[in-house]
C-alpha cells in the first residue's frame, strides 16, 4: 500500500519521502493499516514557498474573505461529523460520546465560527488612530504560519482545524499544518475539507497545506525559514524547546504550550466545609480523559491535619474505584510511568495506583502520590515533573507559611486554583498565598477545577514559561488568540486612499477603534 | 579617585568590582576623569533579589502609586534640566540646543508623564470581562525588568529614565537599569533623582537600581535569572543577540531594538515633481545628529534616469557641504567605517565622503554610496549592512519590477518610506512595491522622512526581526509600549472581593474595558 499523499499547494501529492509511519489503535495497541509519509526537506520547502505566494496573493484582503472560508469549513466538518468522530476514536481511543461528538467537535466548529466572526467584524485588529499626528496603526497578518498540533485534542487543537489554525487564518495568513503522528487520519480529513472549503470560497490553493511528520532538524528549519511568519506549537516540552530555539534564533515569533502541572490549593476551611464534594470534583477533573488535559490538576497542596488525612483517604479510594482510561498512545503511557518514577524517586509516596495497566490498551493505574511540604521544598524542581495522565501529586504542608513558600517555588503554569471556606475562615491564608500564585499562572480559579477551558474573550490559556513561551499571549479566546499571528502595522501620514479600510475615517461596519484615546465605533470626524 | 558607587536596594554602595571604566568626551577624544565600576555577578544578583522583593511588596498596588512616582521623577528632572544637559553634552557631544534642552529632555519628561497618566487611568491593562462565563482578564505586572539603554539617546531611551523605563514602571514593575558606558554620568544623575522621587512617594527602595556595566556573561545571567520578569534592550545587534539568546532560553520575554536601515523609496514622479525639496529633506534627515538615529534613512531606492542622476548630484553636493557632526564615541566611528568598507567591498561606489574625519572629535565624512539594482540583488545581505551614522546607500533600480524585487529582499526594519507624485503618476508603482515593504517594516510613511518618532498611541517603533525581537510590540507609544512588561492575568470565577479593582463590577474611574465584546467606561451591570 502506498503512503497517503501530502497536501502541497492545493494538490494531494505523493510524498518524495521514503520513510513512513502508522498510527496505532490505543485500545488494541495494534498499528492501523494506513501508511503516512515523513516529509523530506525539499517537500517542506515547497510548502513554504507556496504558502508565501498565498500570503502575497491575500495581502490586503478583507476579513470577510477569511470569514467565509472558516464558516464554509465549519459547515463541511459538521456535515461529516460522524466520520470525524469514528476516525478520531479509532486513532485516539477518546470516547465517541460525549467527548468527541457532543464535546470536542462542536467546540471546534464553534471556534472556527468565532474566528470567522472576528475576522469579518475587524475589531480584533485594535485599529488605533491619532487624528492630530495623523498616525494610524492596527494588527495585520504576519505571513505563513506553521501549526504543530498536540496528541490530546484531535479536533479542537488539530493543526488543520483547531484554535491555532483558526486564529492564524482569521489574522489573514496561510497555514502549514504539521499533523500529530497519533491521529494522521483525522488530520487528513480536516485538510480535505479545508481544501474543498478553500476552493468553494475562492481562496488560494495553498491557504491550507498538510505534512504529517518531519525530522527534528527539518521542523527546526521550517519554523526558522525566512519566508515563514510565525509558529504555533502545542505538545511536549522537549520537542517544543527544539522548535523554540530554532525560531528564536531566526527572530520568528513562536507560541508554545509546553507543560503545566496546574497547582490546586485546597485551604483548610474548604476541607472542613465540603471535603467529599471537593474529593469528587478533583477525582473527576484529574481522571477525565485519562488525565490527558493541559490543565489537569497535577499538584494539590493541602494543610496537614486529620481532615486532610480523611480527604486523602477518600480520594485514594475514589482513584482505586474509578475506571482506568485508555491513553492516547504508547509514548504517553511510557512518559507517564517515567514521571511517576521520577516523583517517587524524589520522595513521593504512592497512595493509589503506581503501575502500568488496569484498563484497556495503553493505560496506567489512576495514581495518587503524596509528599510532605518540607520534602517538596527540598527538591522542588524534581517534584514539579509533569506527569501527563491520570495522576496527581499531593503536597501536605505543615503551615500556611509553608504553603506560601511552596507557591513561591512554582514554575510557570497555565492555571492555579484555590478552594477556600465560604465563611471567610481561609481569607487570611488566601491573601498570603494567592499573590504568589498569581504571578506564576495564566488563569487563577476559585472554587472549581481548572480542566474546563471556555472559549471566551476573557480566557487566558497561557502563562509564564515553561507553561508557554510568552506570558502576554493566550492560545484560547477570541480575539486575543489572533494577535499571536499578527504584526503591528503603523501608517504615518499615509495618504487616505492608501490606508487599509480599518484605518480610514469612515467606519461603515462599526468596528471598535481607539481614536484619540477613546474606544468608539464611530467614524473619524473629518 | 574611587569609582562611583552603584545603586542597590536604595543605597549608593561602593562596587565590589575591581574593574573600572571612564566615559570619553567625544569632542576632545579625551577620557573624562570619573571612574565607573564594572559590576561583578554577586552585585548584580543582590540587585535582582532586591528587585524581586520590591516586586513582591508592590503586588496589587494601584496604578496611582506608580503615577505619583513617575510624575515626581519628571518634576525633579526638570528642576535640574541645565545640569542634565551639561552632563549629557559632555558625554555624548550631542548639541545642547535645541537637541538636548528643547528636544530630548522635554520628550523624556513628557514620556514619564504620559506613562504616569496611563498607569493612573488604567485603560492600558485592557480589562476584559465575560459576564456570562464570569471570566475576567487584564494585563498585570511581570516582575523585575532589566533595561539596557543605547548610546544615542542619553535622555529619551536612558535605562533609568527613558521609554522602556517609563513603560516598565507604569506596568507596576521595579527596574534594574544597566547604563550605557558612553554616558554613565548622565545615567547616574537620573538614578539619583529616581531614588529621591521614590522616597518622596513612598515606593520601595529597590524600585530603581543602577549598575553601569557588566561582563557579557553576567548580562546574559541577569536577563535569564529566574526572579527576573523581562528585559528591554536597545543597542547594537551583536550584544543584543547574546542577551536575546540567554533570555529566550530561559523563556523570559526580551524586547530588543537591534538595527534598521529604514528603506526610502523615492518614486520617479516624486523626483520629477520636487527633486530639490526631497534632496533637502533627505540630507537633513540622514545627517542630523551625525545620523545616529534608529530610524535614519540608510537605504534609498530610486529609478534609473537622468532626473535621478541630477537628484544624486544635488544630494552628493549637499553631503559635501554640510558640516560633519561629532559621533558618540570611538566605537561608533569605527563601526561606521567598517560598515562603509563592507558596503564598498560589496560593490557600492562612493558619491560623497567615504573617509574618517572632516569634523571635530570622533567623526566621519558625510558619506553617500551608490549601487545599481542588479548588483544589490546579487548581494542583498551584504548591501543591507547597517552603517549607523551619517551615511546612506542609494540603490538605482532599472525598473519598477526591480524595485519590487528589492523590496522583497529586505530584512525587517523599523520604517519604510515612500515619496510619490501628487498627480497619481506613481500610484501603480506604489501599489506594487508598498505591500512588500508593508510586511517588512513596523511603520510605513508617505511623503516624509522617518527620523521623527512621535510619542503617539498609534506609533509603532518596532518591526520584524532583526529590527526588533518581536513584531507585535512597540517601544514607543503609550499605552502599547507598556504591554511589553506585563503578563496576561485571567480570573476564572474568582470571588468578587478578591478581584483587582480593574476587574470589579464597579468602575469609578471610568477606565475603558471590553465587556461582553463592547468597549465601555461603564460599570458591569450586576
Amino acid at each position: 500500500m502506498p503512503a497517503h499523499p501530502v497536501l502541497i499547494a492545493g494538490h494531494w501529492t505523493p510524498s518524495e519521502g521514503t520513510k513512513t509511519f502508522q498510527a496505532v489503535n490505543p485500545t488494541t495497541r495494534e498499528p492501523l493499516a494506513d501508511l503516512y509519509p515523513v516529509s523530506p526537506w525539499k517537500e517542506i520547502e515547497r510548502a513554504i514557498i507556496a504558502a508565501s505566494e498565498a500570503a502575497r496573493t491575500m495581502r490586503g484582503w478583507p476579513g470577510d474573505r477569511f470569514a467565509r472560508f472558516l464558516e464554509r469549513f465549519a459547515d463541511r466538518i459538521e456535515a461529516k461529523s460522524d466520520a470525524f468522530v469514528e476516525m478520531a476514536h479509532l486513532e485516539t481511543a477518546l470516547p465517541k460520546s460525549p467527548r468527541l461528538k457532543e464535546g470536542e467537535l462542536p467546540r471546534t466548529t464553534n471556534q472556527l465560527r468565532q474566528a470567522a466572526a472576528a475576522a469579518r467584524e475587524g475589531s480584533w485588529a485594535q485599529a488605533t488612530i491619532d487624528t492630530k499626528a495623523n498616525i494610524r496603526s492596527m494588527f495585520g497578518p504576519i505571513g505563513p504560519v506553521a501549526v504543530f498540533g498536540p496528541n490530546n485534542f484531535p479536533f479542537a487543537f488539530n493543526s488543520a482545524a483547531g484554535g491555532d489554525f483558526a486564529a492564524a487564518i482569521a489574522a489573514g495568513n496561510p497555514v502549514i499544518a504539521k499533523g500529530h503522528s497519533s491521529h494522521p487520519g483525522t488530520t487528513k480529513m480536516f485538510a480535505e475539507e479545508a481544501l474543498q472549503a478553500a476552493r468553494e470560497t475562492e481562496m488560494p490553493d495553498a491557504l491550507v497545506q498538510l505534512i504529517y511528520r518531519t525530522g527534528h532538524e527539518d521542523g527546526a528549519k521550517l519554523v526558522s525559514h525566512r519566508l515563514m511568519g510565525a509558529t504555533g506549537y502545542t505538545g511536549g516540552r522537549h520537542a517544543g524547546l527544539v522548535i523554540k530555539e530554532a525560531a528564536d534564533k531566526a527572530g520568528k515569533p513562536v507560541y508554545l504550550e509546553l507543560s503545566s502541572i496546574n497547582p490546586v490549593f485546597i485551604l483548610p476551611g474548604a476541607v472542613e466545609e465540603k471535603s467529599d464534594a471537593i474529593a469528587g470534583e478533583f477525582t473527576s477533573s484529574c481522571l477525565m480523559g485519562a488525565g490527558q488535559f493541559c490543565t489537569n490538576p497535577g499538584l494539590v497542596v493541602l494543610l496537614a491535619g486529620p481532615k486532610t488525612e480523611a480527604f486523602l483517604e477518600t480520594v485514594a479510594k475514589k482513584f482505586g474505584e474509578a475506571p482506568v482510561g485508555t491513553m492516547l498512545g504508547e509514548g504517553v503511557q511510557k512518559s507517564f510511568g517515567e514521571a511517576i518514577s521520577a516523583l517517587t524517586k524524589a520522595g513521593a509516596k504512592v497512595l493509589a495506583g503506581g503501575s502500568a495497566g488496569g484498563g484497556k490498551g495503553f493505560c496506567f493505574q489512576n495514581t495518587l502520590l503524596r509528599v510532605e511540604g518540607a520534602k517538596f521544598l527540598a527538591d522542588a524542581e524534581a517534584l514539579q515533573t509533569e506527569a501527563f495522565g491520570n495522576g496527581s501529586l499531593v503536597v501536605v504542608a505543615a503551615s500556611i507559611e509553608q504553603m506560601v513558600e511552596i507557591a513561591e517555588t512554582l514554575e510557570g503554569n497555565l492555571t492555579g486554583t484555590f478552594y477556600s471556606s465560604t465563611t471567610g475562615a481561609d481569607d487570611a491564608g488566601y491573601d498570603r498565598i494567592a499573590p504568589a500564585v498569581r504571578q506564576r499562572v495564566g488563569r487563577l480559579l476559585n472554587d472549581k477545577m481548572p480542566t474546563g477551558v471556555a472559549v471566551s474573550p476573557a480566557m487566558n490559556h497561557g502563562g509564564p514559561f515553561p507553561a508557554t513561551g510568552h506570558p502576554v499571549f493566550t492560545a484560547v479566546g477570541i480575539p486575543a488568540s489572533i494577535h499571536r499571528f499578527s504584526q503591528l502595522h503603523c501608517y504615518d501620514a499615509v495618504r487616505p486612499g492608501r490606508l487599509p479600510p480599518a484605518l480610514r475615517n469612515h467606519n461603515p461596519g462599526g468596528m471598535w477603534r481607539l481614536i484619540d484615546g477613546r474606544w468608539t465605533q464611530e467614524d473619524v470626524k473629518a
